[in-house]
């Protein structure tokens, strides 16, 4: 370890191949108690609740779940769970609650989920870092990943180990193959060792000082996280759209201190290359994370490719390691400690 | 009209009280349409689409018929609706779809219902406010709003009456009173007497520079919608979030130079105070808006009092009104042009 690496951060970040790793393992181990609860609850309202980048990232499980569930899913802040009850159910109502967690004890979800439980007939799924917490013992099925956990305050190794236990348990839950999942470890190992010395360069690159994050369906919460660890660990203004957003307003901010992150996603090359044009007609520097035989097809100012993942999920859970190394790299760039930045606690908890 | 008042947007913005009476007028005028769209329509899968400050807009006024029906509501962009739109239907399904749209023609949307209206059961209800338009002329019902039309760029008067008309729509649909709807005219028109000449001295006090908007439940969308009018309007760096989320991580970016403005929502005083504590030990300045009552609750630097709208969606809705006037006045004192900021597009059409 050089000194230059020498955050928390950037262990928990180069580890998260490995996490995930055992992070697949550890949901296929419970595929038949995945199964039984999926089965028990099919009909049932269903809804993410959580809170922080576990909110982000349910914006993108949420829609795995919708293709493999073949039904909405809903996204609700611990906040909203908690002080807007009655706009998500009703008394008696039967919910499938799904809560995505670190801590497993924000004080927002503990609390919702005591009150819900009286009103409500509810099955309660958690996904979990910490072994031991009180959402994880209310729940019916608690899948917990403890090697995930970090020293760190900003969630970067439990975050996308939250977000590829979901997704395989979603696609398991019915049936499913699980996809691209089990290709992610390698290629974020292949990211991190062709990349990390070009983020290195692009972090200390002063002449950007804030960044815009742009993804489409699955990518979006991923997007939306990539916004929010570069806001948490480096203390840089960051703003976060679904892509083809950007050109309804938010392209008016893009100047030439603008560090535009882009994931491809499925369907929509010349939806993107569109916006990706605007931004750089503004003087914004675009870095676009896809598919190797896509850069060609992109006029960028970085590319990073992801090979072997054709699917924009697990592109963009991959991929989410760019702005992890950004942040972490710019943090220390900025005299900012990345592991413990500005007085934030790992969680809330609330009186 | 004096000179420092000369922007269109301007104009626009303080002639909203009246805009609302007419558009509340014209939903009344449209009751049995409705109420039989929605009787024909009921049990379907139900979802807004919409762009921009409209999507941003309908992440509030979903809760109003999410309230009101009882059942989930999706909002989901155009742009997802369009590129992703396996994601949120299947073949055959049957959909109510509402569409939010000022003009009626942005290009994701035209394009995603022709090819919705041929895999699936759609009933559609727009909501527009240029009277004629392909949306509206696709739809089973429109209601049009032409007195909300803009010669500006970016929407105030037109976003604020298509939210109070879906807000009547959804109240009306199901036989309930129009609650506080036919207050806010009146509570708009005090709140200009009573705060323009502040909100121009907060808008020329320069030691701010990026704003964060907050609001929870039925405000959130509106909170949003107020970061995107000030991004637009003013080229300011913005960010929106729940209130409640602002406490897991977003608040380090807070600091001397953000001005943050608050939405009171039902239910949270405890919860607001503690994140408005946490954002002015950080340097924020803090502007709330709320009951009159709820003023010396409040430890804040700028408190905007709404008589007599005891509702946060009401008060959210007329509260829209301080930051309209912030980015308008922003926006001269920079020397930005509010009524055309850096080549935006009133609205958008794709290839």
């Amino acid at each position: 370890m050089t000194t230059k690496n020498a955050s928390l951060s950037y262990q928990e970040i180069v580890s998260q191949p490995e996490a995930w790793e055992k992070t697949i393992e550890r949901v296929i181990e419970h595929r038949s108690a995945i199964e039984a609860l999926f089965r028990e609850t099919r009909g049932r309202q269903t809804m993410m609740v959580a809170c922080g980048s576990s909110y982000w990232g349910a914006r993108s499980t949420a829609l795995v779940l919708r293709e493999a569930a073949g039904q909405p899913v809903e996204t609700v802040t611990g906040g909203e769970f908690y002080v807007n009850a009655q706009n998500y159910y009703g008394a008696g109502d039967s919910l499938f609650v799904i809560v995505p967690s670190r801590s497993g004890q924000t004080g927002e979800i503990k609390k919702a989920l005591e009150i819900a439980k009286e009103r409500a007939d509810i099955k309660l799924l958690s996904v979990v870092v910490y072994e031991q917490s009180a959402v994880g013992e209310m729940s019916d099925l608690s899948i917990a990943l403890p090697w995930a956990n970090e020293e760190s305050v900003c969630q970067t190794k439990s975050f996308t180990s939250l977000i590829a236990a979901q997704a395989a348990v979603y696609r398991l839950a019915y049936g499913l193959p699980l996809g691209l999942l089990p290709a992610i470890p390698e290629a974020g190992r292949q990211l991190i060792e062709r990349y990390e010395e070009k983020l290195r360069q692009l972090a200390a690159d002063r002449s950007w000082s804030n960044l815009l994050a742009a993804g489409q369906g699955k990518a979006f919460g991923l997007a939306c996280e990539s916004a929010l660890i570069m806001i948490e660990m480096s203390e840089t203004q960051s703003n976060f759209y679904h892509t083809m957003e950007v050109a309804h307003g938010p392209n008016v901010v893009a100047s030439s201190e603008t560090l535009a992150i882009v994931f491809q996603s499925n369907h929509m090359l010349e939806h993107e290359r569109r916006v990706i044009r605007d931004l750089r007609q503004r003087g914004a520097k675009v870095l676009v994370i896809g598919e190797p035989e896509a850069e060609r097809e992109y006029e960028c100012d970085h590319f990073v490719a992801i090979p072997g993942i054709e699917d924009e999920f697990e592109r963009a859970l991959v991929g989410l390691i760019v702005p992890q190394l950004l942040a972490n790299f710019r943090a220390m760039e900025k005299g900012v400690n990345p592991d413990s930045p500005s007085d934030l606690n790992p969680w809330i908890s609330i009186p």
